[in-house]
């Protein structure tokens, strides 16, 4: 197994932008870009200053690998349509195992971004975790030297794990946007600013520098001081879901043991 | 009204000793300490260079300002053992209004700290919200002066905006640190580490710089990606609590409109 120096990017969206933006900081060239939705292909492969391509069957049988940025229930659809290519295939998902690769294909990889993408702001994948695997040692090898251009966080991790991270990720990061979201909200609906939190956000990320989730809670929850959370619960009232989400994230609290 | 140049401080828990060496760096002589627990009012005056006193019949009355940095149950019982003094009464609770002081005392304010403390580490005053609120304007005048030698965000709140206030901040602080928690522990039942997710945890925080939170927000919830949501359900069948959260919030996340 040689380098991967070049690749075809499948995929459009948030993830698929930015990976192939960080491929070509870091050298590697974009063959073609392919996206279900040919205008969307078209708009990234134009940023990017590469082809674009509108089917699967043009695509270059010649890469070294292509790499797939797509939603992963339009995953098994595209592998089904995909033609023969010697290159290595690899998806990006958290959740997908290796067997959604067609057993035709015998140089298969994930290779998982950890992290939560914006169109609006290049990411900076030196920082970002680079989940990657496969069962071809030669394959393997290769993905991980692609990855270490990309990262200085290359791991290895089997379907398994990647799995019981990516939900862990849903908890660290999609739920607690939620929660700002719905203190934003609350904020707005006093004329109040939502800026007025952000020290306190960044803060809470910032604990875990130094101290274990345990040893960082704080709140009336963690105090058990009742008659805050009675006041809090009732000036949620007119918000049934979020005064139950704050009883049973209040409930949990109370069992951390610090 | 003069200026607070010197106050004797009641309390010994993480926002006592914050606001104390917080204080003591802006040039703020502290008169004394008192606490409920001598021990622990003994360790902080001694770690502050000041005197500990074991009663409030014992503190100075002759000083500027009174700070209680106690819990929001304890207020009560302490104000009403306070004994005549001629300075401002502060208090720096989130929840608790200004109706908590008792009417012989004529000159009262809140001073709350709009930040989540650890013991172990010093806070930076100078980027934490001090919301204040006072109805006499002579001395909200002075707790306003005192506020600005601490931090460059003093913001005035009535009772009824602080207390929306920290609300949010339960949302957007206590809350997320449950779920970082429970993220760990997930991770650990798997034997995997869990600082893979801190460059997420680090970003989902960094987003809200230029993005609002319903810009923000990503996850197989917001995609209604029901495959992945049935498999994280599953997932968390030996954690039932973990798996109410999770179908909760990521209801709440379909809701969003971005």
């Amino acid at each position: 197994m040689t380098l991967i120096r070049e690749l075809v990017l499948i995929g459009s969206g948030r993830v698929a932008s930015q990976m192939a933006n960080a491929f070509i900081h870091a050298g590697i060239s974009i063959r073609a870009v392919y996206s279900r939705t040919p205008a969307h292909a078209a708009v990234l492969a134009k940023s990017l200053a590469v082809p674009a391509v509108t089917s699967l069957a043009e695509i270059p049988t010649d890469a070294d690998a292509y790499i797939f940025a797509v939603s992963d229930s339009a995953l098994p659809e595209m592998l089904a349509k995909m033609p023969a290519v010697n290159g290595v295939l690899m998806h990006t998902s958290g959740t997908v195992g290796l067997d959604v690769f067609p057993d035709r294909f015998e140089k298969t990889a994930v290779f998982y971004p950890l992290q939560t993408f914006s169109k609006e702001k290049p990411a900076d994948f030196e920082q970002i975790p680079l989940l990657i695997e496969s069962k071809k040692p030669a394959v393997f090898s290769a993905i991980k030297a692609l990855a270490q251009k990309l990262s200085n966080k290359v791991l290895e991790a089997n379907s398994e794990q990647r799995k019981q991270i990516h939900l862990s990720a849903v908890f660290v990061s999609n739920f607690p946007n939620l929660l700002f979201y719905i203190a934003q909200q609350l904020l707005q609906e006093k004329g109040l600013d939502f800026n007025v939190l952000k020290p306190l956000i960044a803060e809470t990320a910032h604990k875990l520098d130094y101290l274990s989730p345990a040893q960082a809670q704080t709140g009336p929850a963690l105090r058990r001081d009742e008659a805050v959370l009675q006041a809090h619960q009732e000036m949620l009232g007119n918000h049934p879901e979020w005064e139950k989400i704050y009883t049973l994230l209040s409930e949990e609290i109370k069992k951390i043991k610090s």
